[in-house]
């Protein structure tokens, strides 16, 4: 366990924190679509990856960031709220997938494998037993309160679950990662991350609540029941991002949406996986405006809230693959498009170099 | 140059290898299949990957086809109707773009290397002179003649082209490889594959005539008149699918569509690139029904008649990323999105080998 802040101490982290993140480096990013327009293409020819270099460039402060390294940062809680059988799948799953992300049986696990990133799988709150000895434990507690009966968290608690996160960012910062991809586990956490969705966005739970991980129709009315239910006993709460996402969120919500705003501030690329992770950089956005513009959306998912939310944070996903997993999946996926982006920054020949006619289109 | 065959020969060896091309292995996709639905996740819930990872193995006639190395075949031309203005480039650059293939600098260079794949530069007639000894040289000749004046090649010429292909791919599977990318290089190929696609498809045009790498409004109504009278300069020869191919396509065309035949009938993968690609694939699919079910479509291009011919296929594009570049370079980065599919069915655990928990959903 690690010592516990005080309220005052935390909120100074948090403070500061956000204090340091800055605004994109723009003449990194100017620097880096000269470099691309004199590569051997028509120009923009490679569309999306163009723009991807480009902001990486900006995000890193530098017109050619190289190679980087990424890390995927999948952080599992349980929640409260799984007692009233919004998810397909039982409480105890939380903990057996821990392991199994560690044993590196996941899909995760072997994305990651795949394309050479680092997998940190950190127990920001799981109530059920596993044996795995290179999770992180976080020492947060054993998941949530069931938020449609009360806050899913004190506001205390989210602060040190954000700053825990703050400080994964901070020590993956030191240890050269450049790239960081928000992953997820938790039963019952796509309903944490639908009411924080209809909170934060002021929308009808309906418009953000889906299937999760295979709820039938039936289900999925449950669901939305469940989110009104927890919109309206918390009410007095959700006064600002902080007791919103205490009264509504998770753990590991709360962790990610620290590791965003530190690994912004660090001037990572912050890599969005499905709904949830989104809901967390959401809440982080409204903590710290400034993270959003370090964010990139991998995939968009069938589950309805998430292009709402990405939309509020002005993203356009890399890829529609129907892929609605979570535990950083979809990122993983995307991460060797934003490896491709940078390498066609830093190795394509330009014109003058190949001997090659330019158009100048 | 390779010993020239008589016509009748050709012809033998082409229905010959269209003949080769053999149904999907369904048995291999079902077990493919169930195997996916064993894996510690959601059922389905890795979405179009596991519909592709299912596919490969349909196509490879086993259920757990492994890893597999890639090519990406990038084949160049030149084309007669160039001298209608129909670029935003000069001839001269194919030859240019074919060294710089050849020298590591491309897009395509660069990303082959970044995804591991092979990248074989097939020269199918380029015009311009070129150093570059790592250049497969086909001795086609010396690019087509301009379709808007009369036909391209002539029939003979374009069964050569195809067989040529049909080689390739033979020596590409002799040599371990498992999937195929198509890339293509030829100012004025845009103007060839929109002939194709508006003969192929039966379609205006219009419908299929887009900027290609950088035409402006005026370039592209200019293009349109182009085509037009291709087809109007052409129509009695548009009896089948070689003789359309003939009088409308490239080298580059031809050879990459006798690759995808034989690639087919190896079971490679053939994963298309952008527009060209397709109506490569689609002259093959006209050929040989059969190989439809072989084709991954990488992406989709803003190019109008990409997506009329991806639809006439059958096939959905995993990436829309505003690429326009063409030389395999989309192709490309679906490769690792293909490599992730296999590596999930390889590599997950089951909910049994996990000890998860399986709510059968």
């Amino acid at each position: 366990m690690p010592e516990l802040a005080s309220r005052e101490e935390m909120e100074a982290r948090l403070t500061a924190a956000v204090a340091a993140v800055e605004p994109l480096d723009e003449a990194a990013r100017a620097a880096a679509e000269a470099e691309l327009a004199a590569k051997t293409k028509p120009r923009g020819s490679l569309g999306r990856l163009e723009a991807l270099a480009a902001q990486v460039a900006a995000v890193r402060g530098s017109g050619r960031p190289g190679r980087l390294r990424a890390a995927i940062v999948v952080a599992a809680a349980d929640h409260g709220v799984a007692a009233e059988g919004i998810s397909a799948y039982p409480r105890e799953v939380t903990a057996q997938m821990v392991a199994n992300y560690a044993g590196g049986g996941a899909a995760v696990s072997v994305l990651a494998r795949r394309c050479g990133a680092r997998l940190l799988v950190v127990d920001a709150g799981v109530g059920g037993e596993y044996s795995a000895a290179s999770v992180r434990r976080l020492g947060l507690g054993a998941g949530t309160a069931n938020l449609a009966r009360g806050p899913a968290m004190g506001e205390a608690e989210a602060l040190r679950a954000i700053l825990a996160g703050v400080e994964l960012a901070q020590e993956l910062a030191g240890e050269g990662i450049g790239v960081v991809a928000l992953g997820e586990m938790g039963i019952g956490n796509t309903t944490a991350a639908s009411a924080l969705a209809a909170a934060l966005l002021d929308v009808d739970p309906r418009a953000v609540t889906g299937p999760g991980t295979g709820l039938d129709a039936a289900g999925v009315v449950r669901k939305v029941e469940v989110v009104r239910r927890a919109l309206s006993v918390n009410r007095p709460r959700l006064d600002d991002p902080l007791s919103t996402l205490a009264a509504l969120g998770g753990f590991e919500i709360a962790t990610l949406s620290g590791l965003a705003i530190a690994a912004a501030a660090k001037r990572l690329v912050v890599v969005l996986d499905g709904f949830i992770s989104a809901a967390a950089a959401l809440v982080a956005a409204r903590l710290a405006p400034a993270v959003s513009r370090h964010l990139v959306a991998a995939h968009l998912s069938p589950e309805p809230g998430h292009r709402l939310v990405l939309d509020e944070l002005g993203l356009d996903p890399l890829l529609e693959l129907g892929l609605r997993l979570g535990e950083g999946s979809g990122a993983a996926l995307a991460l060797p498009l934003i490896d491709a982006a940078l390498a066609i920054l830093d190795e394509m020949a330009t014109f003058g170099e190949a001997g090659v006619t330019d158009a100048g289109r």
